[in-house]
This record gives structure tokens, C-alpha cells and sequence, in this order.
């Protein structure tokens, strides 16, 4: 039995771009292990934009002809609209997305092509692009999250008067809103979207002009490349200019945070799809059913966006094993840092998306949540704070004696609202009637009012706030 | 500026199977982060290899009739040659390989396709198939590595009196010979296919009949399918059978093992070729140049299998994070189980091939190899041991002793072998001409030669016994 | 406000050790991030055995005299004593166990303590104590894992024919018997006690007599240690037996996949005493309360168990990135790999523990578990088998015909056992009264009596069998 | 043989805190694995800051009595000196810092001590304790960091015209300055910092006032609190306040890749430290002997930092494992938070200042890098640069005129310098004696003086620019 087809490899034609010194060709071995094309390929627009930009400067400093940047120009935007339009045919022999434009663009205007490459090297070429590409990725991940937050506060306002169990050990503890809950996530996409936005300010500065590591005897302009690509200024060192990778790995750290956000929420709705729960319903949309068991309705979506937390962290983890303990500059090593934050950024888009059409999608059981509440002697609490601020005891001791009732509750099967007083007063004497006003779940969740609590309110004023800030 | 374009994805034609209880279609976001196609279509042998067993099984126990087996038995084959001749059709809207493949069936031979599926689940389906692609995987790393082995054999008996310096902390600190160097690999290399030896008895169990999870009511015979699979057993428990991936997590902590075995002889390779070293030669096959400097020869083989070892151990973190803390049994997180087992798979297969690639290429360089060990006064535990021996110092009294006439012939600026006897006698009076004997490097290493010590002659016997080992 | 007090440190008396040559002190951060005696004072045990066994063969191959050989050996098991009783005075300056052993044996027996340190060095040593070490936590391991199993198997007796949801995607799936799912666990347990031994076979191999790395120059006899240290033989290369650890990596490893199990139980635990569960109850042995909500009962030891799985898989992974790269043999990078292990170890051993204490602990609450069985179609599977059994369909079609009875029975509010005949004639006309039969729960998990299959007599017969296995 | 001593253990006296309800002690094992006082008491100067904080705010509110919150407050005081005098006495049996500092304070206010959890939880203390916590060791971080910065400009400054080879592949590529390379850390310390500074700010809300989970019923004035903790503003969403441990995730992951710096940088000096290298030399004080071979110097604290990164990665990865999937708010699985926290700081501190240390004692060897400059035809460029600007040939006919150059000139076993006219117009008839002018080192290196290049001036102009930038 076999198994392991071979993946689909672009053409071999021969590389001949830095063949001058070597007699024999690479084994195939090597070809497969050395060259990214069907990897880098992802780059294209922003390495033809690079290249746009630095033939610019090149004849803007009079190091090369504007006759032949022209043709450089012309040439690159050809290379574009062919692989826009999936006509461009790829070659594995020319290893990567910076070789494979090259050929082609000597195809088309000839020995010009080759004076595209003055005053640059590959190791700025890709750490250029590649930085372009993050920051495209981070504005598109950027923009999911701001649509996922106003899914989110949508939802909020629409339950900012449904109640339902606060959970700690998924023990219920207290009386919050459903709305005050979704809005803890808002808060969480928000830190994200900080993460996401220092690493966007951080990448945004120009290797290019780093040469191969040591800068360039060429006198180049580094500020006018950087402005043409949006960067905010050239960096300051060459040799740290091809060597770091921080800005992936940044994307990473990022990403893994909050992926591990997508994860939680994702747990949650396992969670309230279940049997126990049936806090929300979920539609066709976004569940499955089962080969064998008809009546299944699986909340595979929200499964898989837990599940795929693994892979981005996974990937944060190659790239910093990767680039652990390399020397400076470039290593090859440093080839496998595109793959990771690839696969992070088609997996969080698509956990993204995926996790705010669950937010569209879900329906809010209302009267299962409230059910919930009645359970587990939730305003115990309520009545500890009532024997702290009426009685005056410590808390301790207003704890002790809680603790006493709940007990008692419990013993005879009833909640704490339903306790009898004289058995309240066997165990705390100086409890009075106002006691009850306490025990119910609305007042619970209104009492709650101070700044941040879950107050139906709060989270109405939380709401608006969060609109206007992340507008 | 855009990026990120979408993968090419099969084909949308809707999925049937299990529509009977749902009304809508599942959104376009839901059917890309459900769709395991473009992953699990690797699993086609083994799917249908699985599920001819399983209906010839169905027929033996009589629960669907010899005709029926008959089809189904020709339909898979025919679906069998169309996959592998590449005419197959894959369908996304079909989710996965098992859907794929029994659409095509029905397709083919009509309503009988629809009992293949009698008395099993997907889940214990998707559990044999990925074993036995684990299998086979397993199967194909352990012949890579028996060739790597040789490889490494064959250039150990080569180089088995070359003699270079070992390193503690990358200082050069006692002549060794390179075999036994090589040899140090054989054995490590030895330790990972016991891994994967012990992995593949492990995980040879059948969960076939294990059904969605509870077994099933039909009297099935789990040992015939197991048989015909090259099982050793029907798994005990049907809940472990759909729950269970150790196999795969197993697989990639041996792959992670083995991956930073390859990385520690790669690292080795890339100091070997640089500079201050110069000990081998790799060939232009396993080496590239630059864009903008001619001169370079670069190890990239051997750093992309360095870096390699990254994603290895990222795909095992990320396995080991999905199942975490997963209740029983099947949860769709566990979709993600399959790409980073594959990646890790095609990642090994080409790093060992890779370098037992760059071990047949190696040249060593035995004049610098034999050169580096003049420095370094690489026979001073030679001189301390003849200290002991001859004049029974304690050990640490003899390493006081070398320790002073080390520094002596640093001052003087000569190895120890040239620092005269007078010099020597005014640190210890009893020293004699003898001590010179155990000065050279080819009587360092031709004394040691207790079992498993660096002695030529030891190389040749070790090379000997792992031939015969490992055969 | 400051924070961070410094680790507390053993005294700083200096290490006369290796000062031969070296003029000036090492830097007190030197001395901090140097010093390994803090951890690897663990060792000390092993290291005294090693070292015993060392100079009783010193003395059998004649290099040390018989009088030194007693010193020596009277002397380790009077320090060995000494730590023991808690007497011994550690000192950071000594830098690690063995260096401390050695300067308290000059103590006590004067220079002959000189000659122990003769044909061997700090690599094989420590190597050959960590080895020791390993050995030792995989038995302790083993014995809580057998512990654990015991457990399992006698609270899966007692609940064989406790009826319970099988859950897929965490909804209710089939019924199954709540001793056939800790059944389950019994043989994940089974495999990780297979890794350990697996484990423990590689790695029972002396590394003494490896010396620096080269071997060495004395006639030692490395069999004789081997034997006394209870390895089965000497490691066959000096280079590797230094340079190894993937008996480290292997622990990890399989500790890890361990983990990752005891994980998957502990959320199970969490989720079957939550509200919506409340399949068991687990005593105030293994559950705490609130500061502010006295009425709460968390499953802390489960939550604990379950989020410790992070560190040892975080662990694991530490070593793994320590080890890659690096070049033979021992680099200092490799004094990181103790910390892990010791870690991963304390963990597993009280996370065992803890598991087993809670499976002894809990109560199942067989009513709610009979409860849960009611909801959820669960015998949808039972229904379609019996149409492909009796009626002959094609399983798909019969899958097509359940999934309309479960709409059918959902619109009603019934379950299916509830669904009146002539509404089942009304969707197949078939379907006869005797439908009826396969329709309980009781009878759905009788009915899975295939090997592996739920059925009660199997959950007895498997005990039964893995008492005998396991023994 | 056995091993493994137990961890000293503080004393066991009963918590009897929350045990109202609680009849049953906790067994032995869930002591020792839920107690966290062995961690956690790292935490007891911010613990006793937030609580005085709290105090002094329940009186300004009226909540509790002037008196009562002198009392706390000189209580809470009194136990401060105690802990830092190394005189309190901590008690497992009451789990955490926060019982043991309020048990203590009950013993020297007596019940007043009960009010102090007045409007509070243990899961908004310990949040808020936490994010103090962190916060500090961001500033000890950055102290370091400077530090690390100022030794690395020092020797950049001195070391501005130092000539030697950069590298990539390890292979010689381009003449560099020895300061240029050290400004690249320079920068890569400068994103560090400005990771921590955006984590810092990030997590500067305070949680305290959240309570359990839901906010409190009392009138608590939780602005007043967070500006004396020096927060810039209460958290907004009392759920997320309890649950979010975003701000240990990120110093986490902007510690790991600083490690990863830190670890590039001491790969760099044990390269360096290299027979074939011997770059630099380091004293007796970062280095250290060898057991058995008394001539090593080896460069062991550069090891153990770059070692040292795959922990804090491995903190990290843990970190991340133990927060995914997991529901809000609370889950006891949080209390794995601190350790990898607590490790990291340590280890990054001592690595920071191990390095910091090593810049400051490195001594540069001028001569050896000098040297290394002449081999390796790193002047390559400069020819292929000189064709292009003097010849006007394209850049890829210069780099294929330039490669058969080298290989004339690695025939003749010359450096391109020293290849005769003649030979050199064989290859390209134009080139003229002019271009020798470019192919000294020197030359070579002052020629980059573009914005980032290696030019010496541009060394010292980034120096100082530095030094004002991180002032």
C-alpha cells in the first residue's frame, strides 16, 4: 500500500540567474528542499511594487536611464496583470517569487532587466516585501476583528436585559447579562486590535537599501523608496535590516493571543450548544450533522475555530525556534518563516469570519439562561453583601453565616429566596424580611452598578462607549 | 495594495449526505473552515483499501449480500484508479474523502453504494484510514533512515583514522577520529527507527467497528477487518478507538526527536563550510550561491534542515494543544490533526534524504581537520593521565599539574609536545621523556580504545556491529 | 515598590575545582547563572551509586589500590548519608552535585578522594546520574499509572451497567455504559505506560566510561559499571553517550502525550459536575469554596490537573528548542535539560495522584446520567439500523428515513420511543411494532456486543481482561 | 534506588477561611497540588499595596469606618516588615498570599481583619496583584535593557572602524565594522523595549472592584483605587477584568523574542570564542574550565543564554496552552499563570545582565578579524558594483563577470586584490587599473555610506543618534 502522492511542482527549468560559478547543476533534492515558489509566490504584489519603487529611485538618483526604468516599469506592471490573471507560469528551478520576476521581466524588455537588481540583494528585496505583506495582512486581520466587534455589540445591546449564570470552575456563581459577557469579549478584540496596531507601527520602516547586509556603495536613496511604500523611514541599521524577522514573530505573538480569544469563545458556545445548556441556538449555518446520528445538530464551526488556537500557536513556536541561536545576517533557515505566518493569516481571516457570523447567527435562549439562574443559589452573594452593608458584620463572618444558610437551602431543596425567614433567623438572628429584596436575580444584576459591572445599564452605556472608541 | 489570494478550491457541488434535517445551506464561510478535502484526499489508499475490507466483511457475515460486495468491491477499485490516474473529481460541498469517494461509488454502482456504510461511522472510518497512513508513513521515514545510516557507515569506515578535534562548547578539546564522530549519528539515528518501530506496534489496532463511538448492533467481525488490514488486533475500547490520536501525536515526538538529531548534523555541516573550519567540502548540489555575491558557496541544504527541525516541533505543540483538555469522544477540533502529521511527514522524508544526500557528498578535508587539532593543546588529558598512570598522582593533582603546563606552553607560544622536558620537570621533577609518547594526537586516539572510545580500530569494529545491527 | 526578592542561594565558599588556571573570580552573575547545584543537587543519589560503582571498578581493573577504593566508597556513603539526614552543606561556589560530593569526600578522606574523578569526567558523570535518575521517575510513573488504572477499572466494574449520553461535538450522541467509557481511559493509560517502558528500555544504557567524550585512556572496564548501575550494557559511541539526550526528550515526550490524557479527563470531570451535568460528585477532598460565594463547590484538583498539561507539553517543548542545533558533544546549554524533567515529573506524580484520588472519590449520580439519556434522540442510530436490518435499506436511505422521524419527533416534543406507530408508517410504511424493541436505551448499549462494543457484558469481560493485562 | 525528595513545604495549619460548608479537610494531595503560597508569596508587596489601596477606599466611601481601615492599614504595614524581614511565617494549608496576609492581619487587628474583603474577591485581588506585579518587572526589565544598549554602544564606538567579515550562511560575505554589527542589537534591544512598553501601557487598567466576576453592590469608587495603584483607568468589563491574562501572554511573548535576540547574540560569541574564529576574548569570569581538560576556556555563560531561550519560549507555549478554550471567567487551570511569569523575568534578567555583562568584557581581537577579511573575496561586490557604475554593465552581467573573476582567482589562490590586470581583462577587456581602488576592505566599508550602511562615520553617527533616542 502506498500513500504520500508527491505535491504538484511548477516547472524545472533551469535557474541560470547565479549559475556563473557553479559546473553542476542542483540534485533534485536540493531543488525541492531550496525553492519557495510555491510558497513566496504570495508576495508578488508587493515584490513588483518594491521593484517599482526602487527603479524609480535608481533613475531618480541617475543610477540608471529613465529609458530603461521605464521599460523596468512597464515590464513589472505586465508581470503583474499576468499573475493577477493567473497567466504567469512559475518555475521551481528559479527558486523563488524575486527570480521568477526577474526572468520574466528579462523576457520582456531584455538585458535592461538586469539592472533592476543594482544597489539591492535579495535578503532587503524579500525582507521588504515580506514586511509590506504583514502589514497588508494586519490591516485585512484588523478589519475582520472591527467587523467582529460590532457583531458583538449588536448582540450585546440587544441582551443587555437577559440574565443568565456567571461561571467560575463553569460553577455558577453569580447573576450577569448576557450582554455584559459579550461586551468582556469586546474589550479582549480590542487589546488584539492594539497588539495587531504597535506591530503594524513597529514593522512600518524600509529595509530596503540594506543590500545584502552592509548597505551599498550605490548612492541610493533610501527615504524616497520607504515614502513611495508607505513606510515611515528607512531602518537605521543594514545589518539588522536583513536579519530581523521580529515583525513575524510579532504577528505571531499576536495572533496566538488572539486565537486563544477565538478559542475561548468558541469553548463557550460549545458550551451553551450542549444538552445542559442550551443557552444559545445556532443555525444550519454554521453546524453539521453526523453520518450515523440523524438527529445530531454539531456546533462543528465553533469546534474548529477552538481547535485551529493549536496551529497558530504551533506556528508562533516554529518561527521562534527557527530564528533561535541563528547568527546574523541571513541564514537559510529564515526561508521558513513565510509558511507560518501564512497559514496563521488564512487561519485567523477565516476564524474570524467564522466567529462573527456565529455572533450574527446565534439565537439567545432566553428563557433556558433565566432557568439557569435559579439554580446554585446564585445571589448568595447578594445576601452576604446584604448582612456586610445592613448588619454590619465583617465579611467574613457575613461569609460564615452565608455560607451557613446556603447549607440549609440546599438540606431542604430549595433556593435561597425561598428560605424561610425564621430559618434564616435560627442562623443570624437579626435578619429581617428586607433580606428577600436582595435575593432575586434582577436586583442582583442591577445592584451591580458601579463602573465595569454588569448592570443591564452599564452595558447599555458600555455599549455606546465601545461604538464611539472603536469606530 | 492587495495580498492574500484565496486557495484554489474544489469544486461546490452540494453535499447530500446528510441534508435529510437541514433546511438551509451551510454559508460559504462555514463550508471553507469545514472542508477537510484539500487535506484528507492524501488518505485515498487507505479509505478505500478500509472500506473494501469492510464490505467484504459485510459479506462474509452475511449482513449485506455477495452481490452488493461484489459492486462495492469494483466500484472502489475503479474509484481507486481514477484518483490515482488523477481524473478524480474532489468536491468541497463533499467535505471530505469518505463523502468524496462514496458519492463517486454511488455514482458508479448505484443504491448498493449505500450499504457500504452499514455497521461503521465516519469516525472510526477517518480513525483506520489515518492509521494506516501513519503506518506506511512510518514505514517510508525508517527506510529513509536505514539509508542515511549507510550512508553515515559507509563514511565512517572511509574516515575511521582521519583524525579532528572534539568539541565541548565548541572548544576544540581532545583528538577524535571523524568515523567516530559519524558513528555518534548511527547511534542516534538507531534510537529514532526504535521510536518509530515502537509507534507503528503501538498504533497497529484496529478501530474498525467502533462505529460513531457506542459499537455497533450488527454482527460485525472486527478481527477479519483487522486482519485484512495488517492489524494485530481489533482496539479494545470502541470510545478510545474514535477518541484515540496518540498515534499521530507519537509520530510527531519521534519526528521532533529525530528533526533535532538532523539539525545537530546540520549545524555541524554549516560550521564544517565555514572559514575558520573548512573541515569538508559539499558539493555545488547541496550548496547555492548569491545575487550579488559571486564568491559565496552556501550550506543551504544543510540550514534548511536545521530550520526544518522548527516546524517539526511547531506541528507536534500544535497537536498536542488541540487534543488537550478535548472530552470524549470525537470533537471536530480533531479535523486538525492530519495536516501537521502530513507536513511533518513530507518535511522528514526530505530532510533525511537531504542529508544522507549531503553525507554521500561530503568531502572531508583531512589536512585541516588534522591541522585544527595542532591547536589547542588538544592532548593535555593525555598528559594528566600519564601523570596519574606513571607517577600515580590523584587525578585532581594531575589536572593541577596540566593545568600549570598548559599555561607554560601558552606563554611560550608552542603545544605541548614542544615544551621541553626542563620546562616541564620545573612543575613536576618526575616527569621523563616517556610523557612524550602520549603526546601526539594519533596516539591520543589509538589509546583510547576501550569499548565505545574514538580508536581506529574501535570504528571499524563499531561499523562492523552496526551494519549487522541495522541490516 | 520593588519585587522579585533573589532566589534564596546556597553559601558561596569557592571552587578550588578547576581554578588551576584561572586568576581572577568568576562574576557573582556568573556565579548565578553558572551554579546548577539548586537543581541538580536532586541527583544525589544516583550520582553517589555512579560513583561507588566507579571505584569499585577502578579498583577490579587495578588502576586505583583497594585501600583508596574503601576510602573512597566508605566516604560516598557517609555523604550520602548526610543528605539524607539533611546534614549536607550545599555551596553554589562548588557549582553542582558532583563537584559538592567530591569536596566533602577530600574532607573526609584526604587526597585519595582525588583519584575517584580518575577515567571518567563531569560529561559521562552527569549523563550516567540523569540516565539513573530517569529510570527511577519512569518506575515511580508506572506505579501511578497502575494505581490509576486500578481505579478506573474497579469504578468501571461497579458501573457497567450505568447508563449515560455517548457524546460526540459534546452532544449527546449514543447511549453507552459509564464503565465502558473509563474503560477508555484505562487504555490510553495502558498506551502511555507502554511509551514510559519503551522509554526506559532506550535509555538503560551506561554512558561511564564516555570520559570527556573520546573515551579513554585507562583500561576500564565500562560492562562492569553497566551491570552494577543495573543498565543492560555500555552505549556503543564515547561521542553520542555524552552528547544524548533523548532519553530526556522521550520522558517529555511521553509525559506530554500523558498529560494530554489526564487533561481530557479532568474536563470531563469539570463538565460532569457542572450544573447541566451533575453526572458525579466529587467530595470536599477535591473541591474548594469561594471567598465570595459560599454556596460554590469548584473542582479545583480537575481544573489544576487539567491546565498542568500546559507545562509539561511547555516543558517538553523547552528542551526540545535547547537541543536543536546544537553541536556535539556537550555544549552548556545542555545543564537546561534537568529543570523540565524534574518539573514534568513533580507534576505528573501529583496530577496521577490527583486523578486517582478523584476517580476513587467520586460518586456517579446514575439518576442524572439515565436523565441525560432521555433527551436527545439517542437511539436514532437504533432505528436505522433496525431499518437496514429488518427492512433491508440501504444504510443512506435508512439514514434519510431516521432523520425525518427525528424532525417529526422533535415537532412533537417527543422522544422516539414516543413517536406513535402510524406517524412512522406515515414516513415508512414498512416499520412495524417491533421497532419498538430496539428503541431503550437499555437495550441500545446490550445491543453493541461486538468486541469493544458498550454492552455490559463486555465492560465486565474487559475488566476482567485488563486486570490480567495490567497486573 | 530512589529519589526525588519531596519540596520543602511550608506548615500545614488548617485554612479555615471557606470552610463553613465544608465538612472534610482536603486530603493530603489536594494540598500540596492547590496550594500556591509557595509561588504566589513573590506577589505580597503588591498584595499589601492593592489591599491598603482598597482600604483607604472603602473609608473614603463610607463603606467601613475610619478606624477599621487605620487598623488594616497599620496592620497591613506591619506585616510588610515582617515578609521583607524574612519573619512571616507562610502556611500552605491557607493556599495563597491572600489568606496567609489576611490570617496574619486577623491575628494582629483581630476581626476588623474581616472587612478588608468588604466590595472584593479574591479573583479581582489577585488580577490586580498580578498586573503590579508585572508591571515592576517591565521596568526591571527595561533598566536592563539600557544598560544593555549603553555597553553595546560603548564598544560600538570604540569598535566603529574595526574591519571584519559579515556573514551570511556563516559563509564571509562582505567586509563589515565590528560596531556596525553591534548597532544591529542595538536596534533589535530597541524593539524589545518597545514591545515591553506597549505591553506595559496595555495592561495599566486596574481590575480591583471587578469582584468575583459581576461588579459589586456596594458603592466602591474604583478610579480612586486604580490612580493609587498608578493605573490610568478601572478596567471596563468586570467579566473580562477576572479573566484576562492577555498581559502575562505578552510579556511573555515579548520576552521570548527578546530571548531570541539574546540567544542570536550569545550563538554569536561562542562562535566567536572559536578556535577558527577567535574574534573576541572573554575573561575568566564568563568563562570557565573543564574537569579533565584543563586547557578549555569555555564560554559558558553565552551557552546558558542562549540555552536559556528555549525556557522562556517554553513559558510561553505553556502559558498559552493552559488560557485556550477556556470559559470565562475564572478557572482555577489560571493559577498555572504565575511560575512561567515569575521564571521568565528571572531568567530574562539574568540573561540580560549575563550579556550586558560579557559586551562590557569582551575584548575585541582587531587583528583576527582583520585577517579573516582578506580570505573569502569579500570585495567581490565592490568589482561587481565598480562594472556597473564605471562600465555601465547591467547588474547581472556585472555579478556573471565578477564570478568568473573569483574563480580565476581561487585557481590562482589569490584574493581579487592580488589577480593581475591581464587576468582580470581576459574576463572583461574594459576594466582598468582604477579598479583596485575598490577591492581593499577599507575602501570597501567606507564606500556604505548610505543612511544605514556599515561605513565607519555612520557608525558613529548612529551612535550617537542612539544614545539621544534611548537616552
Amino acid at each position: 500500500m502506498t500513500n504520500q502522492q508527491p505535491k504538484n511542482a511548477p516547472d524545472k527549468a533551469a535557474n541560470a540567474m547565479w549559475g556563473g560559478r557553479f559546473a553542476a547543476g542542483p540534485a533534485a533534492i536540493m531543488e525541492r528542499i531550496n525553492a519557495s515558489i510555491d510558497v513566496d509566490r504570495r508576495l508578488y504584489t508587493q515584490d513588483i511594487a518594491a521593484s517599482r519603487a526602487h527603479a524609480a529611485m535608481l533613475v531618480a538618483t541617475g543610477i540608471i536611464t529613465a529609458e530603461d526604468g521605464d521599460a523596468i516599469d512597464r515590464g513589472l506592471e505586465t508581470i503583474l496583470g499576468e499573475i493577477d490573471a493567473g497567466q504567469f507560469k512559475f518555475s521551481a528551478a528559479l527558486e523563488d517569487i524575486h527570480m521568477n520576476v526577474e526572468a520574466r521581466l528579462r523576457e520582456l524588455i531584455g538585458p535592461a532587466a538586469g539592472r533592476l537588481h543594482t544597489a539591492r540583494s535579495r535578503n532587503d528585496q524579500v525582507a521588504t516585501d515580506f514586511r509590506l505583506w504583514v502589514r497588508d495582512a494586519i490591516d485585512q486581520v484588523d478589519a475582520g476583528l472591527a467587523e467582529l466587534q460590532a457583531a458583538l455589540l449588536d448582540t450585546a445591546e440587544a441582551e443587555a436585559d437577559t440574565v443568565m449564570p456567571g461561571y467560575t470552575h463553569l460553577q455558577a456563581a453569580q447573576p450577569v447579562t448576557f450582554g455584559h459577557h459579550l461586551l468582556a469579549y469586546v474589550e479582549m478584540i480590542g487589546r488584539d486590535r492594539g497588539r495587531f496596531a504597535d506591530c503594524r507601527a513597529r514593522l512600518n520602516e524600509s529595509p530596503l537599501g540594506a543590500a545584502a547586509l552592509a548597505g551599498t556603495s550605490f548612492p541610493i536613496d533610501r527615504s524616497m523608496t520607504a515614502r513611495a511604500l508607505g513606510f515611515e523611514r528607512p531602518m537605521a541599521n543594514s545589518i539588522d535590516a536583513v536579519s530581523d524577522r521580529d515583525f513575524a514573530l510579532e504577528f505571531l505573538a499576536a495572533g496566538s493571543i488572539l486565537a486563544v480569544h477565538l478559542s475561548r469563545f468558541a469553548e463557550e458556545l460549545v458550551l451553551w450548544c450542549a444538552e445542559g445548556f442550551h443557552f444559545v441556538h445556532l443555525s444550519d449555518a454554521f453546524t453539521t450533522g453526523s453520518s450515523i446520528m440523524p438527529q445530531k445538530k454539531n456546533p462543528d464551526a465553533a469546534e474548529l475555530v477552538r481547535g485551529k488556537a493549536g496551529r497558530v500557536i504551533g506556528g508562533l513556536n516554529t518561527l521562534l525556534i527557527v530564528m533561535k541561536g541563528l547568527p546574523l545576517t541571513y541564514g537559510k533557515d529564515m526561508q521558513e518563516d513565510k509558511e507560518p505566518v501564512f497559514d496563521a493569516f488564512d487561519t485567523l481571516a477565516l476564524s474570524i469570519a467564522a466567529t462573527a457570523g456565529m455572533v450574527r447567527d446565534l439565537e439567545a435562549n432566553r428563557e433556558a439562561m433565566r432557568a439557569a439562574t435559579a439554580k446554585g443559589f446564585l445571589t448568595a452573594t447578594d445576601l452576604a453583601d446584604w448582612l456586610v452593608r445592613v448588619l454590619g458584620l465583617p465579611f467574613r463572618d457575613a461569609h460564615h453565616v452565608t455560607g451557613t444558610l446556603v447549607a440549609r437551602a440546599e438540606d431542604q431543596g430549595v433556593d435561597l429566596a425561598d428560605l424561610p425567614l425564621d430559618a434564616m433567623q435560627a442562623v443570624e438572628p437579626r435578619i429581617t424580611q428586607d433580606i428577600y429584596s436582595v435575593l432575586t436575580v434582577e436586583r442582583s444584576v442591577s445592584s451591580r452598578s458601579a463602573f465595569g459591572g454588569t448592570a443591564p445599564e452599564n452595558v447599555r452605556a458600555a455599549v455606546k462607549a465601545a461604538r464611539e472608541r472603536w469606530a
